[in-house]
């Protein structure tokens, strides 16, 4: 236990833990005061995130690199996969597909946009490993045109939504993309990992790895933990929205994604500024690839298993545009392999004005 | 005759030759059995498209570079043409259409996407000439936008599409495009051909190239053949995806496309896999840029003549988004003028998302 | 006045300024001669352009290099701000709209393509700065989103654009643009001015520099003069164009926008016939980010005090379909850094999709 209370000692950011069990008792207490839960749970999930992706480090660390590479291609957004699913089996499918969408639009805009600024602050121009960006923004791609070919063909034709048509198509495309997101993990950690650098661990700040047993007990522990915060989270988040006067899609799109990926957050923006941009491009990319092509698939599948009805890969078309112009954006800029400050401000600008039409113009859903 | 012969018996997909009098004698003895005419017609078709890419390539290197360029430049997918053309006088307007968009898609992905896959699991990393890309892929975004732009504003207003405003602007349209389908061929051919390297004549595994003679002889009654054949094919496709249970979509996008390129695909994957990639990006980009630029705008300027009614350039919405992005893909790929196998599955991939929602989706024509 | 008087004698553009006092008597003579009108003050608004150009560059060649710049790129549009602000107070909202997106799609279109074709036809290849192409592209790309997420979304929901939620928007994106162009004005005048080379003056034909009090006097006497011209020409556009047979898209969106760029376009196409190909991608993309992140949010801000009700940014699909294109027509070919006549041409001929299509094809508004 001692490496993870140094842990929690030394990052400020782990006092919040303490939220959690308040955020449980509350529920109990409070259970109509959604603006206050809603708020308690968003404070309280930021650092179980950072903990899960501490343990998760850990483990992939004692394990090999290609073992570890897989667990940390897999169990990186555990956060946002267990937030999906508690909405999942509440039925809230909509919520579920926004925050995927959010995560996609938030980890390509503001956190790429943000480790470029913040790195362009103080180094004049940064470089990185161009074969990283481009692989992550393939795979992305494919997961955008896989979510906007049926989308865009669906609404031509509003008999097939009806008839299980989407349902088989989605299942179909869930697996496709989990087959490309493996193939994509081979070519990088197995056959071409000659191409892709040596993105190290972060290392930074926290101590010394822990002990595999440690580690997995606090996966599995704070998994649980994260879950039940999640409940609160799920079914507070609606009401307070309206509370609060804003939009479900901004809620869904913006706050969850902000959210499910703080902790990462903090370790792209500390490598961009210290000038390890390789990292925060990795970081930022790379989780958005594996929300679009692992979390969003499998969540198709248990969809089969756990929720009330099966859920579709068929997003509102405002969510298929932003996917598509945060990849487009992510594409573009990564080509060059070169950063200065503006094109952070230009990606983050990008990032300000879905945030803006979301918190103004309610979508349709 | 000789050279023929040896070819025919040197390469066994000339074997199904066999079945051209078959196909001829079935539709006489069974019209009715749809399924059986459309199995025996596509089969039929391959080899046909075999001998005339043969028999073209050999007058083309007959006639010297400038003209022989010309003739595969318009020849090329003398096959395509044929089809299209019977289909045309039959007032299948929507088969046509969707065998265009079809041949678009089918080369740029998975003639390209193949021929990486292919090349990329017998060679690490391949180079290939990225200025015979960008040529062919520029100009097959232009031919996207000339689609594109009319069929999105058309849809904004019925009232044009009746009044034959669209009649007037296709042929605008066709024109330009032939003209600028023109200027690349002058481009690259004439005053900037140093930049385009030597994509080479494919003379593998064939024999001497024919006689100008016989090769006329050849194109002449094969092209015959193909037009008889092509008959058949037309009026059995609809019954038979009806039988088969394919929507009418994929039949024309997804097999005619396959059935039509067929001749090319072999040579552009063995030349693939003898690292010749060069010539695959060729073969494959170049005919996608054919049929955008020459066969489909010649298809309208045509239906004016022989069609019960002509034809417009107006596609619908899913065909337009999937030439588009088809194109972008091609182009956002060939930029760096190196692949490897991830590369080609991904492209393979995003053809495979385009199949499985024609297959399941049934787009409004 | 000497200069101006010798600048008028050396270049016979300047004498169609003899059209200024017969386009403000025709007006009270025949006040119902539209077309008559319309061509006339077509005609006189160009040298009248050319002339503002001319004692802006003046102005700025005096004030040094930081505010020189920043001159440049407020000022640099003057002609196209007067006339869409006549426009405006005439509460003439879709003329404002087209006049925007079409200064948008022919500087980036027509002006950069021809550019392209007429040094390309004297010089095999020609060599430019990307990297003020890049910097451009992007502020263009920024602007196409923050027009296309919330016209799309819009659409999507028919209420909010009743309730003025809209507005409230357009201001937001409005200050954001203006923001993103200050930032990009910062950065390539100021953090990374290396990085862009020395796009000097054109200095080409001209004679020496006015002094700056005849400039600043020039400047503020022309600008009177466009305004009241402005005033006869959006009188008589749209009645004009009914007479002449052509869709008030096709006036907005291309004759107006030639209007307007006329004097930058003689500029942009001699420097390229000088091989400074740097100067005329620094006009043709420099002014079209300039309208699209500050001449149109300034119109939105300014809407709110001399309008007869606010204007908003949100525009027909077609026109964001259309700007969509050019940006991304323009980064893609500005990424190469080099040109031929043929990517000219290439250019070029979407500019002429657009034209056809917008001649004959009257989109909804």
């Amino acid at each position: 236990m001692k490496p993870l209370i140094d842990d929690i000692r030394r990052n400020p950011l782990f006092w919040l833990l303490a939220l959690v069990p308040v955020v449980l008792l509350a529920q109990t207490a409070w259970p109509e005061s959604h603006t206050l839960l809603f708020a308690l749970s968003v404070l309280a999930i930021v650092p179980l995130a950072a903990l899960l992706s501490r343990a998760t480090e850990s483990v992939a660390s004692r394990t090999g690199d290609m073992i570890g590479g897989l667990l940390n291609a897999t169990l990186g957004n555990l956060t946002e996969l267990v937030i999906a699913l508690t909405a999942l089996r509440a039925g809230q499918y909509v919520l579920v597909k926004a925050s995927i969408a959010g995560a996609i639009i938030t980890n390509t805009l503001f956190m790429l946009g943000a480790s470029f600024l913040i790195g362009g602050l103080k180094y004049h121009v940064q470089e990185y490993n161009r074969n990283t960006a481009r692989l992550q923004a393939s795979l992305l791609f494919l997961a955008t045109i896989a979510i906007l070919v049926p989308s865009m063909l669906a609404k031509a034709d509003e008999a097939a939504t009806n008839t299980g048509l989407m349902g088989s198509l989605s299942v179909a495309l869930s697996v496709l993309l989990i087959v490309a997101y493996g193939l994509g993990l081979l070519f990088s950690l197995r056959t071409h990992r000659e191409l892709f650098g040596t993105v190290e661990q972060p290392d930074e700040g926290h101590g010394p790895e822990w002990p595999l047993a440690l580690a997995l007990t606090t996966l599995a522990v704070v998994t649980l933990f994260v879950a039940l915060v999640s409940e609160v989270f799920v079914e507070s988040v609606q009401q307070a929205a309206v509370t609060l006067g804003m939009t479900p899609a901004f809620v869904g799109v913006i706050i969850v994604a902000l959210v499910g990926a703080a902790a990462e957050m903090v370790s792209a923006f500390s490598a961009a500024a210290k000038n390890r941009l390789d990292l925060s491009v990795g970081i930022a990319l790379g989780s958005a690839a594996q929300i679009a092509l692992f979390v969003a698939p499998v969540l198709v599948l248990v969809s089969y298993l756990i929720g009330p009805k099966p859920m579709d890969l068929q997003f509102w078309g405002g969510a298929v545009t932003m996917m598509l112009i945060s990849t487009m954006t992510a594409s573009l800029v990564t080509n060059a392999g070169r950063s200065a400050w503006f094109g952070g401000a230009l990606i983050v600008a990008v990032y300000v004005v879905f945030a803006m039409t979301l918190y103004l113009l309610p979508p349709r859903t």
